[in-house]
């Protein structure tokens, strides 16, 4: 036993204990004849009290104790005379009687405080040093909080947590796998799961009913800002159930982390189609923090002789509450904003409602005051609003108002982090266009089940057929997402027929899965969320990476360790392979 | 909805309620103008009864279903007339308005029985049929229940669950990595953990404290029967603590597992230096569900003239209680038991104390009436008892024992798989002289430390430096395995040296780790868990095969979905690698 109690509990009521602690050096400082260290352990801080006079060597011990030196003390719990309220431990002090450094430190390349001066390159190089500070720590007491709490609520429901192989099959559908030459098998290769999608339907033709797992998955993709290769999934399974039904149960986990883990009522979850949100929010993942819901304008502002709305497919727009006052300025910057490459309007078009209730448009000249008022009507527009509009081919200008939007909801304080807002996302598309491959590709996985009634459209309209899927979105995020399946061959082989796979190719991927289906497949369906991301969205965080102990960096590199690296020239031969 | 209720829930207290159930076909009889199907969901087994005076197309249509269809039924509940008592829902039965087919299912190719008559082979390539029977699918939810008790153990008492890396870098020391090629950082590559060990270290660094996962492993060796390339670890850390302080609180984890999961006290573990745990059972995870601990002989049966003892280093043997009437044909049975190539002996000597209290030996000649009746003191052995020796080299004669210990234990019943005796192995030795590349290897790793007061021994007798490392041994079985750590960077620097590392290796491999240690390290240890081991013995089998959900076969292969597999040109390609 190091110690008799932790940095985080001692208080007034364990005044003249004799107690020993173990912790870290935090700071130090000198006030007279005393030295006061402030000791940090993962429970909290408790100060130290060295007193000239009662022990001068042990004083004179006491500060050369550097930053972040592991230190043991004996001592007695005293009252302190200066009280810092803000912290539990904050009303006593320890007059310590014995002083052993368990090991010295060096001086930390960055501050361990709340806000630290280290630089990213640096705090992950040492990143064993970044989580010993608070912020980085809490994010990770929260994840485990919430992974127990997930794992309390579906135990509950009667899931079963079963593990799955992480030495799975390559399949060329969805993105790249992270693959493992086989040295027992020459010249074969396991891959890295990207789901347990295939296992988790074989659980429910095993009759297993309830499946879940928090499980580490695998992509091999260019990284982009805020993508790990290596990223974890609370994934679940259940038989004998309908939409209705998941979305009702996990409804209920989602309300049950809220309540549990960050003591939110987050009440019943509205439910969106994907033809609403993309309509309203020009997103399937529309961030319902706030309003400013798309308003369509073509019977309004076409056929007033102005060439880019005449021209458009679709005239669309949102109403800024407020901002009539917006510079000239401003709204230049926010023209410059749509039209930046990585959204690539080509312009934006305004209509302001003027305090003295007259409107003032930047193409005036094209529509009468009699115009201008209808268009103000469109978005029940008052005084001290500004509209914002933008034009053109219909998918692309929503996806780019969206953009807008988000920029105007972040712009006017709408998307608080402390707030949260969560709703499903329902009737997804089975299967959308893939320009690059001239193919329709499966929206979801290419086990979704399309719903019976657009099973007819597959020969005659194939992007129409909606499925049986949904998503979870909190605040502009997707942090779930699920479908009913296929359990039927016959079914399952026409859609791999619809996304181009040849019947050997079906066969030979997933031949296992629809010989289960002739076997006795009970209907199923599942859901699937990123836990990093909930996480991160719980934590009140922009990035996974922060709820991620120790996470690769843009390049898929560990830094820390010098990850990935050369192996040896024995381990090349033993598997039979050679680096080009 | 597809259901109300499961088949496992309704019993005398639902009569006359309308239910709809799903599942699947167990079996069917006819029986006059009735038709009774057993209907089976993971809950249980409900049956159903179809009358030919209700409703005889409906009935025609039950006759019709085959073995594992997959059906809802709608009807009314009715007490049985003839009761099966065995199970929950053994008095009521469902008088069937309805019924429809979710699913047909071709026959199985093995029966969905406990007890089945499909092979290894046949059950492996069709495990989702296998999962089907109640054997598996209790084994499966006895894992689920024991993670849960885990889990919830540990988060009681302020362990902190966190993931750590799957893709991480290989290190030569100890068993062949599994590797995975970098497609962004060409002719690089990733290694998937033999263990969490270096990250548990620096979550220690880093003051998580105490930390806990329940994670995957991966070691690419060729497989021995019950090994997998992927398996399970209860991996756990703990800073500022002694040896005694793990032993106590693991000790209390396994105890509240066979508490809450098997309601069995197991009560206090002893605990057993390896030294005398090679010295009484010739064995460092000794069976200890039964005796017959080893007796050593030399100074009762040397030098009575009979060569082989003479020549040997040791001479030791067993107590067979009540064996005395072993057959000539029994008795050579285990001479031939011990001769094995796998067990390497070259005789066995026996003594027997017959019924009437004389003594013989099998080596009679060589042995006066004193010295018989002194070899059978030794053993304070009584009328009716057998006594087995050997004699030899001392280590390699002592493992041969420990065969032969627990044959005998196996035949006389004395392992059974229903009784637990739990104890922990302490004070192992830090290194092994490794013949092979003729140095001395670290027993358990390299990140063990050795006991202070040996250390000095370090340059003199390597080999006898004792670590603080200890195993927790069930029935024979190591279930787990850790040690204190080293956490002083120059003691760390003088172990890689002992165990052959250049300084520029140590720091190429772990220069990451000794880093950490000069910046504020605490004081650590760890255990680790077998997990699929852990659940195998708790579920009382001889293999872990049946407590994975799809394990892989001696060959490392994945049977039923066929991998591991080729993987395309364009893959090779991407990854900058050939196959030879």
């Amino acid at each position: 036993m190091y110690r008799t109690h932790t940095c985080g509990e001692l208080t007034l009521a364990d005044l003249g204990k004799d107690i020993t602690l173990c912790g870290w050096v935090q700071k130090s400082r000198d006030l007279g004849g005393m030295t006061f260290i402030d000791m940090r352990d993962r429970y909290g801080v408790t100060q130290l009290a060295f007193n000239a006079d009662d022990d001068e060597m042990l004083r004179a011990r006491a500060r050369e104790l550097g930053r972040e030196y592991v230190i043991q003390v004996k001592g007695t719990v005293i009252e302190r005379s200066s009280k810092n309220l803000k912290i539990p431990t904050g009303e006593i002090e320890i007059r310590v009687a014995d002083l052993l450094v368990l090991n010295a430190a060096k001086l930390p390349p960055f501050l361990i405080e709340d806000e630290t001066d280290g630089g990213d390159d640096l705090r992950m190089k040492y990143r064993y040093l970044d989580l010993r500070r608070n912020p980085l720590r809490n994010n990770l007491m929260l994840r485990h909080r919430m992974a127990q709490a997930v794992r309390s609520y579906l135990d509950g429901q009667g899931f079963l947590e079963v593990e799955t192989p992480v030495l799975i099959k390559s399949t060329p559908e969805g993105a790249r796998d992270f693959v493992v030459p086989s040295r027992m098998n020459e010249g074969q290769f396991y891959a890295l799961p990207q789901s347990p999608q295939t296992f988790k339907q074989l659980l429910m033709v095993s009759g297993f009913d309830r499946y879940f797992q928090i499980v580490k998955c695998f992509r091999d993709e260019d990284l982009r800002a805020d993508r790990q290769p290596e990223f974890t999934q609370i994934d679940c399974e259940m038989a004998f159930v309908e939409q209705e039904d998941i979305l009702n149960l996990f409804e209920g986990l989602i309300r049950y982390l809220f309540k549990t883990v960050k003591d939110i009522e987050i009440g019943q979850l509205p439910r969106m189609t994907y033809a609403d949100a993309m309509r309203l929010y020009g997103s399937d993942k529309p961030d319902t923090r706030f309003g400013m819901h798309f308003v369509e304008l073509n019977s309004v502002l076409k056929g007033a002789g102005f060439p880019v709305f005449d021209n458009a497919e679709l005239v669309v727009g949102i109403k800024a509450e407020g901002c009539a006052s917006y510079t000239r300025k401003q709204l230049d910057a926010l023209t410059d904003f749509v039209k930046r490459p990585q959204i690539g309007a080509t312009g934006l078009v305004y209509l302001r409602v003027n305090e003295d209730g007259t409107l003032k448009s930047s193409v005036d000249k094209f529509y009468n005051e009699a115009q201008l008022a209808a268009w103000a009507e469109a978005f029940d527009a008052k005084s001290g609003d500004l509209i914002l509009v933008m034009a053109g081919d219909a998918d692309k200008t929503r996806k780019q108002l969206n953009e807008l939007r988000l920029e105007m909801g972040s712009q006017l304080g709408l998307r608080d982090k402390n707030k949260f807002s969560a709703l499903w996302v329902i009737d997804f598309p089975l299967l959308e266009w893939d320009e690059e491959s001239g193919r329709y590709h499966a929206m979801h996985h290419p086990f979704t089940s399309p719903k019976m009634e657009d099973v007819a459209l597959l020969d005659t309209a194939p992007g129409e057929v909606r499925a049986n899927a949904y998503d979870m979105v909190i605040n502009g995020t997707e942090v779930g997402g699920g479908s009913i399946r296929i359990f039927q061959k016959d079914l399952q082989q026409l859609m791999f027929r619809h996304l181009g796979f040849s019947e050997e190719e079906a066969q030979a991927q997933f031949g296992f899965l629809m010989d289960a289906f002739t076997y006795g497949a009970p209907p199923h369906g599942g859901i699937a969320f990123g836990f990093d991301r909930l996480a991160s969205i719980f934590a009140g965080l922009d990035s996974i990476r922060d709820v991620i102990a120790f996470p690769k960096n843009n390049a898929g590199r560990d830094v820390m360790i010098d990850s990935p690296s050369p192996i040896s020239q024995e381990q090349l031969d033993e598997l039979k392979i050679s680096i080009r």
